[in-house]
């Protein structure tokens, strides 16, 4: 995993869970710019009101973010927005930092108060043990995933050497709470907001924003990035050549960890990636794509290796794109090969042996060929299966 | 079961299905005025297009209805069509009446052609068993229902005694297809095309259109209302007192039959009835209603008989509604009593066991307060269990 310059991470055991670490800090030498994209769920947890004001009060001077697992610290009102600060002020005064130069995040448990004594210490003992090793950290951000979810990569602008790291938790529910998908990305380029917060934006609706394990929005999710600088380029302006350099590298790190969260997702065996070409415009392409990776009976036929191609049609149909249905072409491909199953939206005959190889892989691409227009979108879901009724309805703490 | 005046039934099976009645239709002695609610989905399966065709050509001229099961008619391309057609040719021809008389609805295998040859013989054997008993055509459009659903009520208007019958079929999956909800509504109340139209809207979305399996929208879904006149009531107009009392009526029977459907959810074991009160406007209160009883995650909780209602007030937040969160009052009801979980947006502490004793009982009330308006909206749904990943998924022909 290559580190951005500057950059440390911490990830300790503060016992809010029973064993597994559960409080991780992220700080930067110098202050960085940041930007942020936060659940659009109308019930937001205490972290996310908090750092989408500080992000509009300071996105230039951001120096660290703390990380809780355990206790989503949403649904817990006045004495929740209280507790979101006081982890900003103690992991502030720890690092000898300015109160709003600290982000917050919380995911796990709905409804229930943070245990502060636990925290605070938690955040002492994590600003003691910053290191450049990003593993702690991803490891202190996990509930129910079952792998540590980080990803990097370089790109060179302006002659010098940037690196962009990003590290991410996925769906998992800890009782009684929901999925929530936290990312943060860090990245020693020098970026202006203005970038950077379109940049952001660009890359989150293409990865993050397609992706689907069960259809329910968090209320804690959030992507940061946080960019300090120190790679030593000219500052990155909009559209310029290095915007479009950073964004691809960003973009790499944000669809691999959005594939990563899907692989992971609760009781999943197999990830499915919707690939819609040719749409009429990409509203309808994305609405199409996302559409079908979302679709139950679409998640348990993969599940079944079933090439049950009706059900994608439908969910098409139903997703609030408008298109003519009687152009449509659909293929399965897999590692296996690729097959077509219906053409100008009526089925071919086609070799169930060969179908059946194709749908035994781990991973299946499903292309749906619009035939009318020239946008594209791509969206990525897990099957449903039996597992994921298990963690969700039969296993109770 | 009370049978309106005028209307026949016949069920037969004509071997689309190996061994169950595939074949039904409903014949009125006399014309009737005729509304259809269709399904949105954007690919629609032929036999919606072709009714939706008539009855904009003859909405008061209709005499029958053939229905097939095991074979959809989606996906089939211009063949498709001409079969439709064929259908309601050779209904009208066995009947002695015209084509344009005659509306056609299918179920069942989505992308293949209908056999014609069965299809015709069932017509021919259909006409000659038509009866007062409505039990052979409830149970011909069924596919892996595993109830028949059947509804009828009276209701006095004019000083005549009016009856109202609803036949429907939920949520059922045949291979490679999806769930389709059909339903058929007849009375024989006499009323004007516009007072009908108007009353099967309003009906409509306050049953079928607030009841979810698995958020699948089929391509055959139709509800039809037929109605005779042959109770000789005055011609009820719109929103006249006749009409809001034969739309108690129709109401009741839709009702009841969008919650057998939901009962009887593939893999189902309870339903799952969400109550918005208090709501800003009723239109907040439907998509709230909607999408608790739609959360994979609610759907799971309920199953595992787990008072998760963070998930709950998180559905509530991601449905498109915009509301206040810190006014939410919550609280679970059945049988065995009713128990409040959250207030203002918070958790309150309350018996586990009682929760789980509430929770134990067949049919689960979410009652949520909003206290910020007077609107209020009722959805159903079912809970998700593995019995429907294993029917979806694992099981195949």
């Amino acid at each position: 995993m290559f580190t951005p310059s500057g950059f440390k991470f911490a990830g300790v055991h503060c016992k809010i869970k029973r064993k597994r670490k559960d409080l991780g800090i992220i700080f930067s030498e110098v202050p960085c710019v940041a930007a942020g994209v936060f659940t659009t769920n109308v019930v937001k947890a205490a972290p996310v009101i908090y750092d989408m004001e500080i992000l509009k009060k300071n996105s230039n001077g951001i120096r660290a973010v703390v990380v809780n697992s355990g206790v989503a610290n949403a649904c817990t009102g006045e004495q929740g927005m209280i507790n979101a600060r006081r982890m900003a002020e103690k992991t502030a005064e720890e690092l000898g930092v300015p109160v709003e130069s600290v982000l917050v995040s919380s995911t796990g448990v709905i409804g229930v108060q943070l245990p502060m004594d636990k925290v605070e210490n938690g955040i002492e003992e994590a600003v003691k043990v910053l290191s450049n090793d990003p593993l702690p950290f991803a490891e202190a951000i996990m509930t129910t995933d079952t792998k540590v979810k980080m990803h990097s990569t370089k790109v060179t602008i302006d002659g010098k050497e940037i690196t962009v790291l990003g590290i991410a938790k996925g769906s998992g529910m800890i009782h009684p709470n929901m999925a929530t998908m936290l990312s943060f990305i860090t990245t020693d380029a020098k970026i202006s907001e203005e970038a950077l917060k379109k940049l952001l934006k660009l890359s989150v609706d293409d990865s993050y924003n397609m992706i689907d394990v069960d259809g329910d929005t968090s209320t804690n999710d959030m992507v940061i990035v946080l960019a300090n600088g120190l790679a030593g380029n000219t500052t990155i302006q909009p559209e310029t050549d290095g915007f479009w350099k950073l964004y691809e590298a960003v973009h790499e790190v944000n669809q691999v960890l959005a594939e990563k969260i899907v692989e992971d997702g609760e009781g999943a065996t197999k990830v499915i990636e919707a690939h819609v070409v040719n749409a009429p415009d990409m509203k309808s392409a994305r609405l199409i794509a996302r559409s079908i990776v979302s679709s139950n009976l679409v998640k348990t036929a993969v599940y079944g290796e079933d090439a049950n191609w009706g059900r994608i049609i439908a969910a098409a149909g139903y997703s609030g794109a408008a298109f003519d249905p009687n152009k449509l072409d659909l293929f399965f491909e897999s590692e296996a090969g690729r097959i077509k199953v219906a053409e100008n939206g009526q089925g071919v005959p086609f070799d169930e042996e060969e179908a059946k190889k194709i749908l035994s892989e781990k991973k299946i691409r499903i292309i749906l060929d619009m035939k009318q227009g020239k946008e594209a979108a791509k969206a990525w879901g897990c099957d449903l299966t039996e597992k994921y009724v298990e963690i969700n309805g039969r296993y109770r703490t």
